[in-house]
């Protein structure tokens, strides 16, 4: 079994594992949002500069791979799992008022709103119907479960804003839904058309749910801690939001009855120099670090549900997804 | 076959032939989107207030009993439509900047716009959850399908806001996606479901598309002519957003170069004085009543596509829906 060093060596190795299948899930999901409408073309051609690392594609294309074959209800289900993806990003950026995202203006700045409103919709609707051309009413029932669930943690985090009283557990919650679900939902479906067994399928989903969730504590991390210039996407917006993260929830859990109250004030500051003391309190309270661990903690979680598979060059990348996908962070 | 001379009779007719069906639709419609969250139960609560007549629910139905029977997949798939509507409405409140809709404040006044865009999210991918509940592949892509054309009408209408030379043609493009072809999907699913043959599947997705294509007209006209207390929603909108409807096509096609300039000075000008003016132009012109005789000859037309079924109580009320969705107006 070959040694996976770094991360070029890793996308090398999935590539040359599942690249045509990737290919045939770009050319998928190219050819379903190709419209006659050039202002939709427009809009496709620009939002594909900001589509990135295809996570959930690779997801579901390497756990078919590592408990079967890829077939082509694999390669319509990857881009689905994308276009779901895709329309929420669309669509956060709207709520964020961000400008960037990797390094491209949004859809917000560069049209307006209510053309991302309405391009997200289009986006979630063509995701369902491509889902359906699998013939499959199971996989578009999972399909709209999953992204339900999505929708639901993405409400509930909206409601929570300025709840400086958000616990660890609802965080958790939160996170579960916004971002784990559709890793989750990726996998199971890779393992159930690979016709995998029932215990398969869940372990597998769940592989996909811890990733997802590791996935999600280091983006929080990196939004506190990162550049805009590095990230290629707005930082600071939680913060600036009063969105609270693990790292904000158990600085505030570490905080004296004094100290609780001069940091909410300075998350109710919203100041680019609040911010910076929030940052500089967190890195010395140790919560950034704290916080990184408990990531790589459900990181080797995940690699664990993969005991289940035989050994395979599939697994073996899979077993590398975890760490990777938090290690953009240090 | 009993005559049905005004609204109350229509309604009580409607009640008497699908009213059990109706019920189970409403039933449905509660049961997908009860949730343990207090907060979404608060939201769903809160618009089930301005949830209105069930036409597309009633077109699925109808359509079905004037078919054969109603079965089980019909009520699933009318509360589907249902939802996709309301899902619609949500995200176009937020793109109007309304405030009120069916005398109820809209969720972006009641709660925000961040939650107004993820409601609407979930209430999309509950609706393509329910749709999957069917066990029909091919229903999900069907109302996979109309939903696409329909944000697909909506950004092309977004698009052209401003735009003083959209022809007539292109306002029936935008009107077909995003009012008639949920309408036509109602229409198709409750014949495909009630067995019924290619041909008469076809006439009564036409029957829905006409009568959708009348309804919208009607709904622009009175956009136009109504008073903000009679319908219950905020009106205006469309000329404040400068989105061109079929009397205002038609009154800029009637006027010279000197009264287009000033007319495409009080359309940009956007105060109600100059609303005023154009109504009354409107209404000078003649392009009024124009236009609701454009209505009433495609709800005339939309009957006639009823002309391949037999004649039956379901017939008879369907007949009478298409003037009754566009008499509201005067």
């Amino acid at each position: 079994m070959p040694q996976i060093d770094n991360v070029n060596e890793l996308l090398t190795q999935t590539q040359s594992l599942i690249g045509d299948a990737l290919q045939a899930v770009e050319a998928t999901f190219a050819t379903e949002l190709a419209s006659k409408n050039p202002y939709l073309r427009d809009i496709y051609q620009h939002t594909s500069r900001f589509r990135g690392k295809r996570l959930r594609p690779i997801l579901c294309l390497l756990t078919a791979k590592a408990c079967g074959e890829i077939k082509r209800e694999h390669e319509i289900l990857a881009a689905v799992v994308e276009m779901i993806h895709t329309a929420t990003l669309v669509h956060d950026d709207v709520l964020d008022n961000a400008d960037i995202r990797r390094h491209v203006a949004t859809v917000n700045v560069r049209w307006n709103n209510h053309t991302s409103v309405l391009y997200g919709d289009f986006l979630f609707t063509h995701s369902f119907h491509l889902a359906a051309e699998t013939g499959s009413a199971e996989a578009c029932r999972l399909i709209g479960r999953a992204t339900n669930l999505v929708c639901e943690g993405e409400l509930t985090q909206i409601r929570n804003r300025g709840n400086l009283n958000l616990t660890e557990a609802e965080y958790l919650n939160i996170i579960d839904g916004k971002t784990a679900e559709l890793c989750a939902v990726a996998c199971l479906l890779g393992a159930k058309f690979a016709n995998a067994d029932q215990e398969t399928i869940k372990r597998l989903e769940n592989f996909g749910r811890l990733l997802g969730q590791a996935f999600q504590i280091a983006d929080d991390v990196l939004d506190l801690t990162g550049l805009e210039s590095n990230v290629g996407k707005t930082l600071g917006t939680d913060l600036f939001q009063q969105k609270l993260t693990l790292p904000i929830i158990r600085l505030l859990g570490k905080s004296s009855e004094q100290s609780k109250s001069e940091l909410t004030e300075l998350l109710e500051a919203g100041t680019d120099e609040a911010a910076q003391k929030i940052v500089h309190l967190a890195k010395e309270e140790g919560v950034i670090e704290e916080s990184f661990d408990f990531a790589k903690q459900l990181a080797t979680q995940a690699q664990s549900e993969l005991d289940i598979l035989p050994d395979s060059p599939a697994k073996q990348v899979l077993l590398k997804l975890p760490i990777m996908s938090i290690n953009r962070v240090v």
